[in-house]
């Protein structure tokens, strides 16, 4: 059965790397394939707890996933858990965007934030020297890695982004990669099938200060500039927070790391 | 090993039960033992990404627990996972606690939500014609049991209280029950180990509206009164979201009811 599961995992692992054209497949960080990536007690931590914990904001700043914690999360992020926890969230933003009337003025906005919402870093956070989190941030490996720009959709999210799109909302990413990149991004959000977006706002030069704050001013630029902000979704609480969240927030499921 | 599991469970809700004081022990709902109360899919929908969805305010105004997620809820409630969840968060709690310099003019403060916080209604909600709130709500069932003034408290919950007070914090209750009850609801929260708070606000009869806008009112008025609200604790997002929400905010799991 663990071999089984191992196997799946292996092939989950695969089909990122080869969706994402990444050079390097041996760099993939092996696993210990364990049961109930849902759940599972480890010595001295209870990794389904700190997840829940980590998902509500409860705690807050952390820098890198508890060692302890490291197979746990990369088990959740390879396998069934991740994507199912993140359909059940896009189908409540699908209900929900459905159960709205559409002005028709094309002011009816939906904010997106980008990495680990609309598109997923997973191939480049399960490399062996990065481990799910568990290694503390490397921008430089970071950059390089965006730089690429072979980030594949998350799935769910993709079409979601595609139903709000057809039911008439315009479509806004506001994301803290810095506007450097930005002819990358947009090449790599067409290849992983985004288009048609409002705004793409990516972070400037003089954009310093918190996420919160950042995205907060976004938002508030788009709100002066007459759009209505019906829906608003990423990974990061800083997403959600501040002002101008948005009539409906939806919170996608991140436990690799923290932006405040 | 199922087996053991359930006397386990079995034991766990005796205990409660006695705890409680409840009269009538044979109305406990019978579960089906099931291995990962964390993880385990359920026909037609991963129960555990249902939960998510709820901690995380990403599925709000439910009304009743999914039929098919009832034994998930019981098992949840009653078993490990839901205690080493909530000690994850009090846990949190007493550090964020203790990194804070206390000013020494009493005007700290710690609000606290009482049920499913403070104190459990879990003997309540696990009797067969509840259903862990699978069965929708009963408020004259369930004011009756509120008037027995026999909730248990949360150990890790009562702890955080207990260790906030020695680091010299005032508290305050502020809970959605009605001011009817203030009698009992002091008995109960002094037998269940709650002493010295500085407020205790019930709801009156004339606040209506929301639990966002009811809670979001009595923070301001301790706010006007010159309480600075260092922490706030809750098992509601209505608790922890509108105005004057605290410094942190704290988010006791309850997959069992939607309060907004």
């Amino acid at each position: 059965m663990e071999l089984i599961i191992g196997f799946v995992y292996i092939a989950i692992a695969l089909t990122l790397l080869s969706t994402s054209n990444a050079a390097e497949p041996a760099q993939i960080r092996l696993l210990r394939p364990r049961f109930g990536s849902g759940g599972r007690r480890v010595e001295g931590l209870d990794c389904l707890s700190w997840r829940l914990a980590v998902e509500t904001n409860n705690l807050r700043s952390w820098k890198v996933v508890p060692q302890s914690c490291e197979d746990y999360v990369g088990n959740y992020m390879l396998g069934r858990q991740y994507r199912r926890d993140i359909e059940v969230v896009a189908e409540a933003a699908v209900e929900y965007a459905k159960s709205i009337q559409v002005a028709g003025d094309g002011k009816d906005l939906w904010v997106f934030d980008i990495d680990e919402t609309s598109l997923s870093n997973l191939p480049y956070y399960a490399r062996s020297d990065v481990q799910f989190g568990a290694i503390e941030y490397n921008e430089t490996g970071f950059n390089q890695w965006v730089a690429e720009g072979t980030a594949p959709a998350i799935p769910a999210i993709l079409r979601l982004y595609k139903t709000v799109l057809s039911l008439g909302f315009k479509t806004a990413f506001i994301s803290g990669t810095l506007d450097a990149y930005t002819d990358i991004k947009i090449l790599n959000l067409n290849q992983a099938g985004y288009y048609n977006w409002e705004k793409l706002i990516l972070k400037g030069e003089n954009d310093h200060g918190s996420s919160v704050d950042y995205k907060s001013q976004r938002r508030t630029e788009l709100v002066n500039e007459g759009y209505r902000i019906v829906g608003n979704i990423g990974d990061q609480w800083s997403d959600l927070i501040g002002t101008n969240v948005g009539n409906r927030t939806f919170k996608v499921p991140d436990p690799m790391y923290y932006i405040g």
